[in-house]
């Protein structure tokens, strides 16, 4: 089960330059009083997707601060994946009749099992993240620890069946922790359930400060005139993502914003066809169009290539149907970049303010506020202001180790 | 057939700050000959390997000088790319008994057919890139254009069935082109037969200037130790790239510089499970040891970050048992970092002068360098100087572009 995974390294301290001395004062009060303390975060994969970007980043600024933190992946072959793929799915409301099946739920318990009897019966707590891996603190009944569960999807509608079956392997956690208060599901009964949303790392590739001329000249390489607006969409090749709503709100908007441009950035993760078939289907639209540019992870785009996007864009576009929480909105907020959104899951919690102007419901809206926004710099600079504030005091790395390790200690000291 | 890349924009003037004012003279006066000139490199892929790399920077320089250039990508389904992978590989020289059947050769012509119905008939020349198109000459009878075959592998020892069947294909080309003389199969008969090695985009996110601190900070963000030297080799998870060679060195090294750090940097391209069981076991090895980290593409490794890692390492290692050219050595060495790589395929067309001395035939030789390097500062500054002129002479693009023209232009006059 153990999976390194290659970590970054965090120094609490360069957040002293940029937080509030309270916060970092109480952060690093929480290591000392955790100081030891075995902690292993637990999910489903080494990448792709939103909780292993966390965890990436996470972890080593648990460690700079004396816990012992430790991150494992669990083991599971397609079969597993598929049905949790359709669990993680069923949260956010979409129906699952395989899991009626017997046989779907043996599968799906006895790899919980298996992964249980893999885990180290010494450490303190165990946070385990979304379902795919839920039932494990069922399959643990000598543990000692403290349990976590932690959902990262909008389940506050989940499918009832799974939802019926999932709960009670929920129920046996000492605590579940959810982004909002929105999303929990009504019928959960636990000893404790609370809420925090995510948060990103400033200084990681992704979204350490790059000089905005390095910025523009990568782009200006890749094939973009900067003397012309660009848009830009960073996320999965999903439909969540609406990404053909983002295409089109795009074509509507470049009717009063000629040689507007179009960047879409996606990637691909491990086993993910439909990504692939998305993919074709907007590489299609493309064709049509000089100005629209798609990029993958496949074709040479890293964090660095992303953060340079978010940077030098005009406006980061996010038109999300459906969203856990949405870090690349905090991730484009952090660098100033004002974004127009989806009114979907966790968005609205980033775009408060005068942000909220920017949240959409359709894709005449996005194309009319892509509109306004290219046209007003000056209300541009102010978002981009007001953003950078909002992610600085709520959504970085050491509001969410306050937070966590406020739920843990609450939890040992019981 | 038709596929669109998105391409990057080129300034040839851009290159008169580090080029001769006679090649690039040269290479402007060559697109004012051939102004208006339809050319159409094809090949099998979009993104992923060397050819890919070097057509979406290549192109978009041909069209600054005038010459109405496109790129398009044959389509195939799963079984073609099995067969022309087994093409690719017998030309290296490995067996492929599969060729021997009809039903095999079947499918790859049929697919060239199929491919070269869908030409548009009205180009002047056709470049053709490695074995999976190369029968679309064949199938194009009623062309009046040049054809060009460019072969980016090491065919100088093919495998004989293999050979026989490719050759009368091959043979209807006006010209073949290949890396080195030596690479050239002895018994190919053809109207003229060149060689040209590849070259790299000096602006490209991979190979443009980053500040090293920029570089330093982001190796850091990953939790690289920049008081402690670093090694890296980037390249596929490919057993002809050697990783595990490259381990070993890194520890039989590490005897001698304690606290040495390795990254070993890969790509994963589509369909390719061999390299996915190739990073299990290299995932494997990392985890033995604290200071060997991995990463790809989908861990958020994109060019930018290549590059950075070019920069910022202490020692290039590329341990190539096979190698068609080698792009990474002449970007590493762009970059004036220190190269220590195999001695294989065109490698030594790069490795030229004192840089001769770090080509490598085992693994103790490999690490002997990487100690001896590392002791060794002045040494590597000396190095890394001779290595950006070699590529600033002979490796940049508008070499590659005067090579290219020079022969189109003398069969076209023809």
């Amino acid at each position: 089960m153990l999976y390194k995974i290659s970590l970054g390294t965090s120094d609490i301290n360069k957040y002293r330059l940029i937080q509030s001395r309270e916060l970092i004062d109480e952060v690093v009060s929480l290591g000392k009083d955790l100081k030891g303390l075995r902690l292993c975060h637990i999910n489903s994969t080494p990448f792709g997707g939103g909780v292993a970007e966390l965890l990436v980043s996470y972890i080593p600024l648990l460690r700079v601060l004396g816990i012992e933190a430790d991150w494992q992946v669990i083991r599971g072959d397609r079969h597993f994946f598929t049905i949790t793929k359709g669990l993680h799915n069923a949260l956010q409301g979409a129906p699952l009749e395989e899991i009626k099946k017997q046989s779907v739920r043996r599968r799906y318990l006895s790899n919980n099992l298996s992964n249980a009897r893999e885990l180290d019966p010494n450490y303190d707590v165990f946070i385990v993240n979304d379902p795919q891996p839920a039932a494990l603190r069922h399959y643990s009944p000598e543990s000692k620890a403290k349990w976590i569960w932690r959902c990262h999807v909008d389940s506050s509608q989940p499918d009832a069946t799974v939802w019926n079956f999932l709960r009670p392997y929920i129920q046996e956690y000492d605590a579940a922790v959810f982004t909002t208060k929105k999303f929990v599901p009504k019928n959960l009964r636990l000893g404790k359930i609370t809420t925090m949303t995510p948060a990103i790392c400033a200084f990681s590739s992704k979204n350490m400060f790059i000089k905005k001329y390095v910025c523009r000249e990568m782009l200006e390489n890749l094939g973009f005139d900067h003397n012309r607006f660009l848009v830009t969409q960073v996320s999965r090749f999903d439909r969540w993502k609406d990404p053909f709503g983002t295409i089109s709100a795009y074509r509507l908007a470049k009717k009063e914003i000629p040689g507007l441009q179009l960047a879409m950035i996606g990637s691909f993760a491990q086993d993910d066809p439909e990504g692939w078939d998305m993919y074709a289907d907007i590489q299609a639209e493309a064709n049509k169009d000089d100005d629209m540019f798609i990029y993958s992870n496949l074709t040479g785009i890293g964090n660095m290539e992303v953060n340079a996007f978010q940077r030098a864009s005009d406006v980061i576009i996010q038109k999300s149907i459906r969203e856990g929480f949405g870090l690349v909105v905090a991730e484009a907020l952090w660098k100033e970049t004002p974004v127009i959104a989806g009114n979907a899951g966790g968005i609205p919690l980033q775009m408060t303010g005068n942000l909220s102007n920017y949240l959409v419901n359709s894709v005449e809206e996005c194309a009319e506020k892509i509109v306004h926004l290219l046209r007003d710099p000056a209300l541009c600079q102010r978002l981009g202001e007001e953003g950078k504030e909002i992610v600085t005091r709520e959504f970085l790395m050491p509001r969410l180790v306050r937070d966590e390790l406020r739920l843990i200690k609450s939890l040992v000291n019981k």
